[in-house]
């Protein structure tokens, strides 16, 4: 039965990608080899990181002066080298707090000196995206989350900050273009759009760094990677090479701006619905929706049961929202095809004429 | 044509495990999803973290009261981590040198505190395993390297140190059987005998964490890890996968005692012909090679056009020895069958005979 997966992350990918990386593992570079089996200083790996480097340049159009870098420890890991690279001995940081992963950020960079929190959506259980805030000049940095996976909301617009601009976005990088040069330094986890579980992407203006006074860990300072070539210590092969082929995807669909148009039909076919349809409510504030995680709820509880045998029963999975937001949650990333949501529409007026 | 994978790390895996983690990329667990687009809480999942850590501490007899972990950022990290969980402020912690790797291990420590050099190789290019050192009473761990794969040395025995036993065995964990209560904490890279690059296995004592006063960042704190169930961010999905793999492979092949006895005989039936063949020598100290990585010259440089083109054709990979070393290194790890050693003994003996 054909699967339509709506998983928050790590999520679908395309099938053509998947094809390639099942096929990798038997034979890669038809050396009769598996993908995973190879040195990664062989020619054939050298290649696929050189790639997946050039593909990220390109898609974002990232301009000169910037590195960019595969890493490991996923965002986690990046809410504590941030910190690390770019707070001075003695400095300060100004962080949005718009979610648990934000949060999480915060606490990472409290742990190495003084954060302030500018924007707090806190107070209505992360269901819109501060505006209005002001960003102190005293700061080494100001850092945000571009989409909020849990709670279904994402940053339109982005502030002009005075400081360094620091930005997560984990789960909406490649859905839309943006301007890097607005930002100083950007990552992500790969395992919404950009590919598996395993690897970050990191985007970073070189000039930025080395300027803290402060001391880093080997493998926690970006230096070490830039110089390497992200090659310090061996890469994470396989996250990289679907990663490698899931740009190349994205690039024959026709770019970041092509996916974002079919991005922005998904969303608003099924934010459409469920506005229009009594039985759903959406949990996000409107104008901060995002694109990628649709939040919404049940108006009425006793369809509970009836909803859900019915989008199981039509090969529909990872629906469940966040134990925190409760109800559904559609995740619209850019491997989804309109027509998975088409299903989940159609089944939810179903429900509304029974 | 047939490859023998000599490679040194990412390296040969068992063909039957490549087979199943292709398939798992199309379809995981016939549920027409695959293994890398489903969320890592799933159920099916969660059986795959629960199995691959059921068979570490099955294969190497864990004892009660040791954690297993799946982390990431290889072992380089782990030199990070190291002293972060374990020397107090202020304290103190003795290492052995003995290549490359150990260096770079010593050099984390050393940014967080005191730290001897007990035994130290160096004076020889660290062609052989130091001996009869003494380990001070007053440092908080010892740190040593199990195998050295640039090198082709491996430690035989293991030292009784006064203080907690810390090994960094990512080169031969799996290939012999160790007792893992003898130490207080083991963590190894996944690319070598236990899977793909991508995933770190630490092994360790819960009692001994908590206690250096020190405040650690969230990701590098082990108890983070424990407490989570090494789900505190999204883990390293398919390497994690094709690690529980690898073990239930090498569990079917008899379990590590099994595979110490094949890993002697192939070493054997190479050194033994290293040892004969007058146009070829062993770099490393006799009592102190490596069963996973031998490394040897030619004793007659102008025979080297011809052995290359020789071992070449046979469908030999990996064999060049590292930049350091020069000349030759045969990895055997467990996945290599007999057989490939054997075709490249004949190879050896071909060359005599030229």
């Amino acid at each position: 039965m054909k699967k339509h997966n709506f998983s928050a992350g790590p999520c679908i990918l395309p099938k053509e990608v998947l094809k390639e990386a099942s096929q990798a593992i038997l034979n890669f570079n038809n050396d009769n080899l598996s993908l995973i089996e190879i040195s990664h200083r062989s020619k054939p790996f050298m290649d696929v990181m050189k790639k997946a480097i050039a593909l990220v340049k390109e898609l974002l159009e990232v301009p000169e002066g910037y590195s960019v870098l595969f890493l490991q420890g996923g965002a986690s890991l990046e809410f504590l080298m941030v910190p690390f690279n770019l707070m001075k001995e003695g400095g300060k940081a100004a962080y949005t707090n718009t979610g648990a992963w934000a949060k999480k950020a915060i606490t990472e960079a409290k742990s190495l000196g003084d954060t302030v929190v500018v924007g707090d959506s806190s107070d209505k259980n992360y269901n819109y995206i501060p505006k209005g805030y002001e960003i102190p000049n005293d700061v080494d940095y100001f850092h945000c989350t571009s989409n909020n996976t849990i709670y279904g909301t994402q940053m339109k617009n982005f502030p002009t900050a005075p400081t360094l601009m620091v930005c997560d976005m984990s789960s909406d990088i490649f859905s839309r273009t943006i301007e890097v040069s607005k930002f100083d330094l950007i990552y992500a986890g790969a395992q919404k759009n950009m590919g598996p579980a395993g690897t970050t992407l990191v985007i970073v203006k070189d000039e930025i760094l080395g300027k803290t006074g402060r001391k880093i860990p080997t493998m926690l300072n970006y230096n070490t990677h830039i110089s390497k070539g992200s090659m310090f210590n061996t890469p994470p092969v396989f996250a990289i090479y679907v990663s490698m082929l899931t740009l190349q995807w994205l690039k024959d669909f026709g770019g970041v701006e092509a996916i974002e148009k079919t991005n922005q039909e998904k969303a608003d076919l099924l934010y459409s619905e469920i506005d229009r349809n009594p039985l759903f409510e959406g949990t996000a504030n409107k104008e901060d929706r995002s694109n990628m995680n649709v939040c919404f709820l049940l108006t009425d509880s006793s369809k509970e049961e009836m909803f859900n045998k019915m989008w199981q029963e039509a090969g529909i999975n990872g629906l469940k929202g966040h134990r925190s937001v409760g109800g559904y949650r559609a995740s619209l990333y850019n491997a989804l095809p309109n027509e998975s949501v088409q299903i989940l529409v159609n089944i939810m007026r179903k429900l509304e004429q029974n």
